[in-house]
């Protein structure tokens, strides 16, 4: 292990471990936190991997302890990697005052307004130097990557993907806020980090980005409880449908009866997921 | 569903629904809470009921987020039952002062020792007062009852079913505190709640038990982790080996290479246990 790279500790799990790790950010200015799930099949040689972008509130750990994924991932021979979900302690006044924006809030966008633009740099993070440490430190098929995630999450996921086709080999999600530029979460974020200039914001919609799209991405898998909170004011998976279908996206959206927003949900419908990326990271 | 119980959220999950309830406990002379999966097949009649008894400074929803159980309990038709690991806010002094006794460290047993012994109830909790609500509110069949647990939870279930020959159909448990009597988390708890004659402790310790014991348990599935923690200080597996073959109990015990204490430990091993439960609960 690079000196680089600070293992903060390490849990045997179906036969391979999970990892928590810390590292100074050049992208993000300070320590980023992020945690590995290294399949038992990385032992023989370099595995596909998918990469979890958590929501609001979380941490690199939610994924690890309440997703359900390792099972089903040891199996497949999927390596999983989760990013905290934004810069901490940065030192940005009233980063911590508001669960929506600030910390654990960074929405995987690149902030243009300041004092945000120099710290909160999720996207390239998570596009750039994130997967340039997987590929430097573990045991990772570097041609072979997938995204997915949940809630603010699986708005980064869509965005990701979008913003770079013909890089991810899979792409998934639940619940995710499909227009943030159209409902208050999305908005109070982009007002934040980009200002008020709503021009702007359609490069981290992903309904804007299909719509705009001159290519296709891989089939979209996403999953939407039924009785989830946010669903009508904040997801608005119906924006994602119209628009896949205008531009002739493949999206499978899914309603699940009586599902929430948490992760008794998320971890339902894991091994969906798990099977969708292993089918084009693992063929 | 009756006044008696407090429903604080439920949330659906694997086709079935994880609940969570407060109530107010004639046993233990005030709140408790408890938590509950209920499998798919409970729409259809009543199913086996299966109790995890859970560690030191867990609560009862440890267990619900993480350790992985309900996708495997919706196929065998397990309902899950967990209590909380003490009562709380009961304002005996300190009790929050010292993680490895008071709030969430009720060991299991029937505090003797004032000013726990009005409160600190949690054997007749979990053998009788929970039960009777179980049998009274959900679609469980009494008759088919098994039981595990983790750590201070995995002592708790062998007690519980040793204390009660026949009762349990099944019985096993994650790196449990074997030999209480004999380590410094046990020597501590039982110091507290029953007082400095260790002659009293003796019915609360498993290998005690297993030696006086007249009668066999069915079967015991007991998985340990060989880079646990507390292994060589506080859980001592081979006293419980140990006891087991001098008394002719059946006895699995598992030493699993390279796992730690915690969950990714439990969750990896857990469909063993819930198929060890379903083969006695189900036939």
């Amino acid at each position: 292990m690079d000196a680089a790279l600070r293992l903060a500790s390490e849990h045997r799990c179906f036969g391979g471990t999970v990892s928590y790790y810390r590292h100074d950010s050049a992208v993000c200015g300070g320590e980023m936190r992020f945690s590995v799930y290294v399949p038992p099949q990385a032992q023989a040689g370099k595995v596909p991997v998918l990469y979890f972008l958590s929501g609001l509130t979380c941490t690199e750990e939610t994924f690890q302890i309440k997703a359900g994924a390792h099972r089903l991932a040891a199996e497949l021979g999927l390596m999983l990697v989760v990013p905290d979900t934004s810069p901490r302690d940065t030192g940005i006044p009233n980063e911590n005052a508001d669960w929506e924006v600030g910390t654990a809030a960074g929405f995987y966008v690149d902030a243009t307004q300041q004092p945000w633009a120099s710290r909160f740099r999720m996207f390239s993070y998570v596009i750039g130097e994130l997967p340039g440490l997987i590929g430097k430190h573990f045991p990772a098929r570097m041609d072979r990557e997938g995204i997915f995630g949940h809630s603010m999450g699986g708005h980064g996921a869509l965005v990701c993907a979008l913003r770079q086709p013909g890089r991810y080999r899979s792409v998934s999600a639940f619940a995710p806020i499909c227009a943030p530029m159209r409902v208050p979460w999305g908005q109070k974020a982009f007002r934040t980090y980009f200002g008020a200039d709503t021009e702007a914001w359609k490069q981290w919609d992903s309904t804007e980005l299909i719509r705009s799209a001159r290519t296709r991405l891989p089939p979209l898998l996403v999953d939407q409880g039924t009785r989830d909170k946010f669903l009508v004011e904040q997801l608005k998976p119906e924006l994602l449908r119209e628009a896949c279908d205008q531009a002739g996206q493949p999206l499978t959206l899914r309603s699940q009866d009586g599902y929430d927003h948490g992760y008794y949900f998320v971890s339902t419908f894991m091994a969906d997921h798990l099977r969708h990326h292993a089918a084009a990271l693992t063929a």
